[in-house]
């Protein structure tokens, strides 16, 4: 196996994390975003929606999107699991990954894009071409503070995004808190206090310098 | 179990076909989104997204998120397999269903959610109110165009969505199909023969009167 990735990728990010948590290892296969190497013909051939990351198998089949990646690897490496454990938690894992996703890294990827000059003609990933929206900016920021404030309710009552356990949920949280502070100048706000201290938790595991 | 949904939701639509698919039988129990019943306090407290459908179990664990129902009704009843049966068909069925999902069925939704006057303030499913904005329609349309041209490619060589196996990804795209059918006047084109081929394949099947 191996991973087509980039370093400047979040939704890289989320598998390198993972890979960590795993303890699997498996050669990074650099992706030049800057240099639009996801759009050369070599890289579509493996992703023809020409975004990272990618994980090909041995018998060359290629696995795109992060979750479909994850449940490869879950699959094939049950341990420690981070996708839940019984029809139950499975379940709840996938609802609050997705919410994570929807909600809070969704959200501050549109931001981003449709801001960016670097973007320009670029807001959406993929193969085709879509001009930004300036006025998809400011909401998908107040999504992101929405996020916020939703999130840091969740996490009063539980320590983890999806429970009682650390899973990917978290993994895609810790994602978008440090993309939205970075990229988005949106880091949490000293109200919310679960938040950080979810954040300041599950960030200091060995996985997230990834 | 029962199932918390609406009979216009296109998301309630997608688990009652993948009900029919596995003969699973359980209460249909109806929100009246017309009558704003999702944001209740009732139905808050099972979905606090306030968004159908919501899969409750018998130990009052409650379920959202299409995907996630999914995966807890795959756990418990495997057979017909719906979600692929080895580690490569999951992925790779996790895969496609997300790139339906994504550059399909939310397409759609955007374009129709940001145009509908009945929809003003309420541009995204939820707990918070998001205002339109007009020039996300177009763009989400040519989304949907794109999506068509992307995907007649891919059932040109494959017979369903997924690959070999008819799966969760043929349900989303039936249910994309039939809405930006019927709800943005975007059916499928003449020149996508594949495309056709396929919906009027996997259309006949008895669950997709659901």
């Amino acid at each position: 196996m191996k991973l087509y990735q980039s370093n400047a990728s979040p939704n890289s990010r989320r598998v390198r994390i993972y890979l960590g948590e795993k303890g699997i290892s498996m050669p990074l296969v650099p992706v030049d975003l800057g240099a639009r190497e996801q759009f050369s013909d070599a890289y579509a051939a493996i992703n023809p929606r020409c975004v990272v990351p990618t994980l090909v198998l041995e018998d060359g089949t290629a696995i795109g999107e992060v979750p479909a990646i994850q449940r490869y690897l879950e699959e094939i490496r049950p341990e420690p699991p981070l996708l839940g454990t019984t029809p139950k938690t499975k379940a709840q894992v996938a609802m609050w990954e997705r919410r994570v996703e929807i909600e809070g890294f969704g959200s501050v990827m549109e931001a981003v894009r449709n801001a960016v000059p670097a973007l320009k003609g670029r807001a959406i990933a993929g193969p085709h071409d879509y001009e930004q929206i300036p006025a998809l900016v400011e909401r998908s920021r107040q999504r992101v503070r929405n996020f916020y404030t939703d999130f840091n309710a969740r996490l009063a009552d539980v320590p983890f995004m999806a429970g009682d356990a650390f899973s990917v949920a978290d993994i895609t949280g810790v994602v978008t808190v440090d993309f939205a502070t970075k990229a988005a100048e949106l880091p949490i706000r000293g109200e919310h206090t679960a938040l950080k201290r979810w954040y300041d938790l599950v960030s200091a595991r060995a996985s997230m310098g990834a």
